[in-house]
C-alpha cells in the first residue's frame, strides 16, 4: 500500500478519486429529503464497498445498512455493522454462512421469492434454532426477482417462512426506473414501487402473517417519491455518489458526481483528433450505461485535474488499458491541448461498476491534493 | 483465502472456474501454430494475472511475457520473469516506477509512439544511466496508438530515443482483427500487420538505426498469418483461455473456452422463462463484446456443472448481483429445470474482463472436481 500523496501528480494513475465533500453534499440532501416521511434509510453499501464511506452514510456505526453479497455483510459485519440486509435471494446452500454471521451477533436479514427458498430458510432455522428473519421480495415493475402483489404465492412463501423462520416483512426494488427520465415519470414509478410493496403487506397481515418491515428504494426514486405512508425504510446506494447515468435519469448533475478516475495521457492521433490515455475499460469498467440514454457519455466525461469538465470531451472508445479521449460527434468545441504526461479526471458512467474495477479511493475533502487513502473490498 | 474445495459444489458461488485441460490445449495449439515461422512467442499475460498461468504460457519460467501495466511487470518479476514488454505507451511520470524494475535485474522494455514521450525516455536514460530499451509502437490498422509506417515520425522518434535510450525495434497491434471473421479476413488482417511493422523496421533500418526486433501479434491474427517472414516474436493473450468473442470471430470453438463462471440458482420468473442466478455484471463483467457478432451471447452461454451447454441457454440480462438466465429470441429449445440451488457454468464474453471481476481461479484438470486454487492480482 502506498503511501497518501501530497498532489494527485504523484497519484500512479489510473486510480480512483472521491472527492468527499461532493460526497457528503449527496448524502445530506437525500437525508434531508426523506426527513419529512419518517422513514429510515437503510444504505445499499454495494456502492462504496468500504467501511470509511459506510459509516458517512449510516444513522449509526451499526447500521442499519444493505448489501449486496455475504462478502460485504462479513466486512462490514467486521466492523461493527450489526443490522444488516442482504438485499439478494439467498441461495440455500449459503445458509450455513449466513448462519455463522447471525451466531457472531449480527442481525442479518435474508431475502426470498419462492417457496423452496422459503423451506430451505425454515429448514435451517429450525436446525440451528436460531429463527432467521427474511423479507419478501414483490416485483413491482417486472425488471428482476419478486412476487407480484396479486400473486396466491405470497401467503404461500409467508408460511412457509414462519414455519421455522421469521417472516420481517417485504422489499421491493424498482431498478427499471433507472430507464425512465425526469421528475413525473419518476415520481410515478416511486408510487408503484410503493403500491406493491405496501398492499403485499396488508395481504400477508390479512392472511394473519407479520409483516413490520416494509422496505422500497432504488436511487431515482428515493429522491423522486411523493408519498411514503405504509413504508418503513427506503434503500438506495449509487446516491452516495452519483454518476453519468443517474445525470442521464434526472437525478443529479455531472456537478455532483463524486467518483472520477485520474488518467495520464500517453499519446495522441492528431489526425483523428484522439487523445490517448491509461484509463481504459479496465479502470472505467465495461459500463456503458448511457448508451441509451439520451446523452451517450462513452466511457465517461472528461475533466481537467480539478474536476473542472472539458467541453463535449469524453472517452469516446477503450481498450482494456487505452482510453480514446474525442469530442461528442458534431461537437464545435475546440479539442483541448493535454501534452504526453497531462492528468485528467474521468466522470464514469456507473459509480457501483467503475469503483469495483479499483482497490481504494484517493479521497480529496474541498482541496485538490489527497488527504487520505480509504481502502475498497472485492469478491464474494 | 478459502482451502480447495472437494467438489464444485462446496465452492462459494459465483467464482471463477479454470478448465486447465482447455488451457494446455489452446496453448499447444498456438506453439505448434508458430513454430514452422521460427518466431518467439512472447504470450500477454493481462489475460491471465496469475503466475501458474503464466508459467504454462511461457517458453522459460524466465520469460519472455508481455504486460498491460506496471502492477503486472512487477508482480510478474517478483516471480523471477526477467523478460518483460510492457506494451502500453509509457507516461513519462512512470518512469521511475520502471527504472526501479530495471535496477533489479528485469530487462523490461517499454513502448513509446510520440517524440515527446522518446525524449522523456531518453532523459531519463541519461539522468540515471540506464540505457532503457523501448519499441516503436507502429499503426498497423488505426484502430488505437502508434505512428503509421509512412509517418517521418518514425525516424524522429527513433533518433530521439537513440539520445540516451535504446531504439530496440517495433511492435504492432492489428486490435481491429476483433471485428472480423472467419479465416480468409484474419489471414488479410495478419499480413496487414506484418507488412507494417516490417516495413517500418526495413524504414529505421535505411535511417541507420537499429531494429532487431519485430513484434506482431494478436490472438486472432497470431492463429490466421500465413507468412510471418521478418517478425522476430508475435504477441498473444486472450488465447489461454478463449472466449466467446474469439468463437464469434472463428479462432475457436465454444468447446475450447477455459473459463467459466460458477453461478447458483436463486430464483425464477417462470411466466416470463426466466431463470435468475447469483452471476450477475459483477461476476461476468460488464463486457457484450458479442453484442455486434452474428450471434449476441447476451452476457455469457449457460452450461450445466460439468461444462456442456444448454441449447440456446444465455444470461440474457444482468445487474450487479443478478443474472437472468434465458433462452435466446426465437429459440424452439425446452427451458431447462433448473431449481433454486442448482449450479451452472457460464462462458463468458470476454475472458480479460471476467476474469479480472475475480481474486482466484478453481483450478479443474480432467475432472470435474477441483485440484487447486490459483491466485489472480488486479490494480495498478
Amino acid at each position: 500500500m502506498q503511501k497518501t500523496a501530497a498532489t494527485l501528480a504523484e497519484l500512479d494513475t489510473p486510480c480512483l478519486v472521491l472527492d468527499a465533500a461532493r460526497m457528503r453534499r449527496n448524502i445530506a440532501r437525500l437525508k434531508a429529503r426523506l426527513a419529512p416521511f419518517g422513514v429510515r434509510l437503510r444504505p445499499h453499501l454495494k456502492t462504496p464497498k468500504c467501511i470509511e464511506v459506510a459509516r458517512e452514510l449510516m444513522e449509526t456505526p451499526q447500521g442499519p445498512a444493505t448489501v449486496s453479497t455475504l462478502k460485504e455483510a462479513e466486512q462490514f459485519a467486521a466492523a461493527g455493522v450489526k443490522d444488516i440486509l442482504y438485499a439478494v435471494c439467498i441461495a440455500p446452500h449459503k445458509l450455513a454462512r449466513a448462519g455463522r454471521l447471525r451466531a457472531a451477533g449480527v442481525d442479518l436479514t435474508l431475502v426470498v421469492d419462492s417457496v423452496p427458498a422459503a423451506q430451505a430458510v425454515a429448514a435451517h432455522a429450525r436446525a440451528t434454532r436460531d429463527r432467521i428473519p427474511a423479507l419478501l421480495q414483490i416485483a413491482s415493475d417486472g425488471h428482476r426477482s419478486g412476487v407480484r402483489p396479486a400473486d396466491d404465492l405470497l401467503v404461500e412463501i409467508g408460511r412457509a417462512l414462519q414455519d421455522g423462520a421469521e417472516l420481517r416483512g417485504v422489499m421491493t426494488h424498482a431498478g427499471a426506473s433507472y430507464d425512465l427520465h425526469g421528475a413525473a415519470a419518476l415520481a410515478e414509478i416511486a408510487e408503484q414501487e410503493r403500491r406493491a410493496a405496501v398492499s403485499s403487506a396488508e395481504r400477508l397481515r390479512a392472511a394473519g402473517l407479520p409483516c413490520p418491515v416494509v422496505s422500497v428504494g432504488s436511487t431515482p426514486t428515493a429522491h423522486f417519491a411523493r408519498d411514503l405512508s405504509g413504508v418503513s425504510e427506503v434503500r438506495a446506494g449509487v446516491f452516495v455518489f452519483f454518476d453519468l447515468v443517474q445525470a442521464g435519469i434526472g437525478v443529479c448533475t455531472p456537478d455532483d458526481v463524486a467518483l472520477s478516475v485520474l488518467a495520464s495521457v500517453i499519446g495522441h492521433q492528431k489526425e483523428k483528433g484522439w487523445i490517448i490515455t491509461d484509463a481504459g475499460w479496465m479502470a472505467m469498467s465495461r459500463d456503458r450505461g448511457t448508451a441509451k440514454q439520451a446523452v451517450d457519455q462513452g466511457y465517461g466525461m472528461v475533466c481537467d485535474a480539478e474536476g473542472r469538465p472539458y467541453a463535449d470531451l469524453i472517452v469516446a472508445d477503450a481498450n482494456q488499458e487505452h482510453g480514446v479521449l474525442a469530442l461528442r460527434r458534431g461537437s464545435r468545441a475546440a479539442l483541448p491541448d493535454l501534452p504526453v504526461g497531462a492528468l485528467v479526471r474521468i466522470l464514469p458512467n456507473h459509480a457501483c461498476a467503475t469503483g469495483a474495477q479499483h482497490e481504494r479511493y484517493h479521497v480529496l475533502d474541498g482541496g485538490s491534493n489527497p488527504v487520505a487513502e480509504w481502502r475498497r473490498f472485492s469478491g464474494w
